[in-house]
């Protein structure tokens, strides 16, 4: 597996600290959001005198209470159809392993979620990426790009939604569009839903899991990382109606024993969080993607599209190459002592060359620091010697 | 994945138990002892707001306060070679797939713990095995016949020490012999440590990390599981002076992004934990050893080598099939409403036939209900159709 772009930029960030710059952290998907009460009176009041191991499927009470926290979504399950696993990045790693022989291909929009290809590879699977357009917001690409795509090796569609790395939310008709698609080949629909509760606008979340007649081929991935800013528990779930998937899946989680036991126990405890709690988080991250989105798309030569979920935003910035950029910003460049760390898009596209001029923006810092950031961004782009377009007149004023 | 014996006996034990019937489960290593209160407060007192991913390597303060924890034992580390993970599990999972490449061979002796397989299995890597010998406790079998296996797919050799199943502590002088080898014919050695604070009898634990001159070769397994009763935490650890395979491991952290973050502050706090909550813990399962090596070696026809390690013994019996004794157990047999789940060798051998009438025996339970278990387990085999050695006078006129 190579270094992600993210992770070759870490060293510079490590510098620019040693030299006293301020770096404002927008690359990276860790919230700064409390997480809930509920969840920590679990951890501190734990009961048991032995932290044993669990079922391997989960303990039977919080697959039992996800049942009722999916209801709230519309989507019925019965607590069997419910692994519990160790972050979602093992219910990533459990479905390569369980429903991909090596070879297969899966097919996933881009940009997309770097870690799918890790796991890929552990598992010999090949990521084949449809590209979204920038312009659409990275709208669902035509389906009929997908069907080109599809050959004897394919085996699966993949979608993040809402999308890591984009912040889109695909639409009922967008995911009804892939369900139709996946029952006519025969495909496995792996949906990570890990971002359902960040849709802004009043929009609502659809999820693949309400479709009909593709109980065979629908796998969705979930955790509880983003929803209750518990990143660091690492309690996931891979569900699906697919008995002989779930089957599957049981050998290899019966293999690593446990999930961890602790984080159920909190995991359990969480679904009864207010809906307050998850009202003033949508109203915190509605703020912060208004000023961060508005300011951008302020910035002579940028272009960042307003997304309706999750908490990141994908802007194309007036640059030659944005792995050089976030370098050059963490090496060469301060504002009044501070500067900015992005995720170069570069790391989120397959196609080579796509993307080049693109980054991610994850907007979990403050509104007073999002804004401090985003002016230095700007700042930035007024002098980086890889500027592509020319600066307007009131920028170069200012600079 | 194929099912393991134990698990296939799951539904039996809970047959059972619908029809009123007591089990004692001898049958896995989920010890009842109490998690210390270092761990316990440290849950308790968990002291961040936000429960946030860590290093992919683990908390920096945790790892360095490890190197503390291994000096105890004369095993002298930077805190960079240590790599925290999910369980041990995730410690072997994760030397499967960073040392080896599909179709390598790795030698065990046999009986040797089952999920090595497993991961060996899922990462394309085949696990062959040296039998030990009961009549010797299951010493470490001849070097010459470990010499007689390698080929040019050999790339490792591994070994659980104290073991699991067999409960054998290896000697200094075994682990050199070990040493010598994989030097000698440039293979990894993996050492599974994880019982490292399980010896009796005064004996002392001899990790192959202390061995010179095979820095580059020994990759060490361990856990938090065993030591502080805390199976669930899933806190494990790979331990090498070899940075080429850190480095490899690393990405493969990454891409599941952390270790759990509670269970982290936990394992840390409990580095703390008095010698007076180990000797107790030794000198109540020397009790408990003692207790069932005795007893079972004055039942007609069984042999039972007394282990120096672990919380495991193994026994031959005097039967047909241990596979079919253990299932019979469940399903047939009752003395007083009460039966004994036991676990068949046959999982943990992978040579055909092997170990037909032997089976593991976890002495994790207290000692009144291990004396009513053999007592039961005694009964049973007075009774059992497939009963191979004669019943002597004394057990026939108690039947």
């Amino acid at each position: 597996m190579p270094a992600s772009p993210i992770r070759k930029l870490v060293p510079y960030a490590e510098n620019a600290k040693k030299k006293g710059t301020k770096v404002y952290h927008l690359n990276i998907g860790q919230p700064d959001i409390k997480t809930p009460d509920t969840m920590m009176n679990a951890i501190k009041n734990f009961p048991y005198p032995i932290i044993e191991y669990t079922h391997s499927a989960g303990i039977e009470s919080y697959r039992r209470k996800l049942v009722e926290y999916y209801h709230k979504y519309e989507i019925e399950l019965d607590y069997t159809q419910i692994m519990i696993t160790t972050g979602g990045s093992e219910a990533i790693e459990m479905v390569m392993m369980s429903c991909f022989n090596e070879g297969d291909e899966i097919l996933v929009p881009e940009p997309f979620y770097a870690n799918y290809n890790g796991f890929g590879v552990a598992a010999g699977v090949v990521i084949k990426t449809i590209t979204a357009d920038i312009k659409t917001g990275f709208a669902l690409p035509p389906i009929s790009e997908f069907e080109k795509m599809i050959t004897k090796k394919t085996k699966g569609i993949m979608i993040c939604n809402p999308n890591n790395p984009t912040g889109y939310l695909y639409s009922r008709e967008e995911i009804e569009q892939l369900g139709a698609l996946v029952k006519k080949h025969d495909l496995f629909f792996l949906v990570d839903e890990v971002y359902r509760e960040f849709c802004y606008d009043g929009e609502k979340h659809f999820s693949a899991m309400r479709l009909e007649g593709v109980d065979a081929n629908v796998i969705m991935l979930d955790s509880v990382s983003k929803r209750y800013s518990a990143c660091g528990l690492r309690i996931g779930a891979l569900i699906t109606r697919n008995t002989q998937v779930l089957d599957t899946v049981l050998k290899f989680a019966q293999a690593r024993l446990s999930p961890p036991t602790v984080g159920q126990v909190a995991g359990e405890a969480a679904i009864d969080t207010p809906d307050s709690y998850f009202e003033e988080v949508e109203a915190e991250y509605t703020k912060r993607r208004n000023l961060v989105v508005d300011k951008l798309n302020k910035i002579d030569g940028v272009f960042c599209p307003k997304p309706k979920g999750a908490f990141y935003c994908f802007a194309s910035l007036p640059i030659d190459d944005a792995d050089k950029f976030c370098q050059w910003l963490l090496e060469d460049f301060a504002h009044n002592g501070e500067t900015v760390m992005l995720a170069p898009a570069s790391g989120f596209y397959s196609t080579k060359g796509q993307g080049r001029n693109e980054v991610r923006i994850a907007y979990v810092l403050n509104t007073t620091d999002l804004k401090n950031a985003i002016d230095c961004l700007e700042k930035a782009l007024q002098v980086y010697p890889g500027r592509t377009a020319k600066k307007n007149a009131t920028a170069l004023n200012n600079a």
